[in-house]
């Protein structure tokens, strides 16, 4: 630690993002990109705006995009905060939202494991309620009366690592338990089989739904996520942005963003290839013997009962294939594989195979 | 306010940005962008990257363009920490080493106005040091021994809105009255005119100097700043980031930055630019009556005897010219006017002479 450094600062617990290699060649199913480009029409649109006007400062309230995402979704733009990716929407939203005096942060003990990085930084208590035996997310947990009141509720849905998805009716029960503060869900995957909360809002004002364009959009190199919630709550997040970077999404990010939700018919093609596959990989996962859960996401999360998963990570990882292994209590069994091409599936599976020393 | 708020986000003082107009055909000279355009290089390298890798997630290390930083300047590149614009670049600085229990922050009383707004945003107390008569900075106020020691000590050099900037020797001096604790350098300016602290790195420790490419390279849209310090400091920045969002640079944003830094011809022609259209301009403001302040930057900060600063904002305005007009004590008579090209000087001369009733 340096001298310079301020206790705080010693204390955080940055999260560690998936493995970005810089070498070609390798089947990448780690860090849940989708497998197939963006929109041709967001790529036009970008390099369309790469001229002279990037001299000029991006539009800070980015009224274009806000109004477009509002219009996807059946929102008004007042509903809409935007940030660069949903890590610094959920950034803003710890800051402005759950940091409340002696009141602790609910939620699952196992979850994006940003959550609780983002705790550390902003010195929010937490409140773990653990998972059930079979990974899903015990409601009851969160509807209990609480005394104090927690200062929020957070959740994945579908749920990280896991894929497994929270039916709408639980959601609604928990904003309802708790209606003076705020529920936060985090649909990062929702495109890929989830219901979203988004139908919620009208009826549940405490309702916070947090979107990303790097999974169903295919756009991670973009960094672009949006939560979307009463406008007050928007204005409050607008309040604690313009406490930090006024201008966090560039020109190019605004429009590439705007060209990729306009272009409905190519997200719901990308979006079906996914399941698609998907539906495809449980199958040959199962028939090697690997336990699946039952996932609603761009990944899915899977155990062999005789194999550690962190042995396998590391096998895949000596024949070129990259998936994601947390060592974490419970779950330090598992591999997180990302839903690739039918191609990148096949690889995968059939390395597997080698490994585990099967015919294929 | 929100039942959803926090006391903390209602407390909230936000930044408010210079106007980002929405029509065309107005003389923009209110936020200090480059009148001339980003290096074609960078624009070539953007519409080169525009293509189905926006998939993936950029590097999250920003290894090349951190390297070519270093290039630039002569450091090591893990001397380089990189941001979404130096606006994010400074809110982790304030995030990760100016939070120290029961001692201040040292700054001056004009300066860019964001400082305090990040003080409210992470409860950092702040003692205001006020400039001289004549808005330069009083370096005793700085070197003098305190006691508890500052949290930490900041400036822009050359100073925003003033222009004015501080010899090497003095950034120098208070480095080495304070040498525990960091001193912050904000070089957003310094390409048009002032010496930059980065020749001090290897010899004071403390020292961290930070940069845009929003103004000297042309690429406001792009939000890329960065801070060059001691490996340490920079280690430290990186967990606060990684705390906070793991990918704050699209792919566009780094290779575009890289090609630009590499640049060097094209940056140092428009620097040459805006610094002879500067002294040009001085001259013609002179000429009509108001006094301006030696600027090092690419803005005049400027006053007239007869005329009051926000009534002369407002007749600009109407007249379809932009520039910036700070409502705050001992600056509020005082105009800042971003140097465009020769005939937006131009342009903004004539329509001051018609608004002061001189013939032109």
């Amino acid at each position: 630690m340096s001298r310079y450094w301020s206790d705080h600062l010693a204390d955080l617990a940055p999260y560690v993002a998936g493995e970005q290699p810089k070498v070609a060649d390798l089947i990448k199913l780690n860090t849940n990109e989708h497998p197939y480009g963006p929109s041709p029409r967001a790529l036009d649109a970008i390099r369309a705006a790469a001229t002279d006007r990037l001299r000029l400062y991006p539009d800070n309230e980015c009224t274009a995009l806000r109004e477009a995402i509002a219009h996807h979704h059946g929102v008004r733009a007042g509903q809409v905060f935007v940030g660069n990716g949903s890590d610094e929407v959920l950034a803003h939203i710890f800051n402005g939202l759950f940091r409340r005096a002696g009141r602790s942060l609910l939620m699952p003990d196992i979850t994006y494991s940003f959550y609780r990085t983002y705790c550390r930084l902003f010195d929010i208590p937490v409140d773990l309620q653990p998972l059930a035996d079979d990974f899903s997310l015990r409601v009851t947990d969160y509807t209990a009366a609480r005394q104090p009141e927690p200062a929020g509720i957070i959740f994945a849905n579908p749920n990280a690592p896991t894929g497994i998805a929270l039916p709408l009716r639980d959601v609604a029960a928990i904003a309802e338990a708790h209606p003076d503060i705020p529920v936060v869900v985090d649909e990062a995957y929702v495109d890929f089989g989830g219901d979203s909360a988004v139908a919620l809002l009208a009826s549940h004002p405490n309702i916070i739904v947090v979107h990303t364009m790097s999974k169903s959009r295919s756009l991670a190199g973009l960094r672009v996520g949006y939560a979307m919630a009463g406008e007050e709550i928007v204005q409050g997040l607008q309040r604690v942005k313009d406490s930090f970077n006024s201008y966090p999404l560039d020109t190019l990010a605004q429009v590439g963003a705007i060209a990729a939700i306009q272009d409905d018919a190519y997200f719901r093609q990308g979006c079906r290839a996914i399941i698609d596959a998907r539906e495809q990989l449980v199958q040959q996962l199962e028939t090697l013997g690997f336990e699946v859960l039952p996932s609603c996401a761009n990944f899915v999360f899977a155990r062999h009962p005789q194999y550690d998963g962190g042995e396998l990570a590391a096998a895949l990882r000596a024949r070129a294939i990259l998936v994601r292994h947390f060592k974490q209590a419970r779950i330090d069994q598992f591999l997180r594989i990302t839903v690739g091409t039918p191609d990148d599936c096949a690889r995968l599976c059939s390395t597997l195979a080698e490994i585990l020393g099967k015919a294929n």
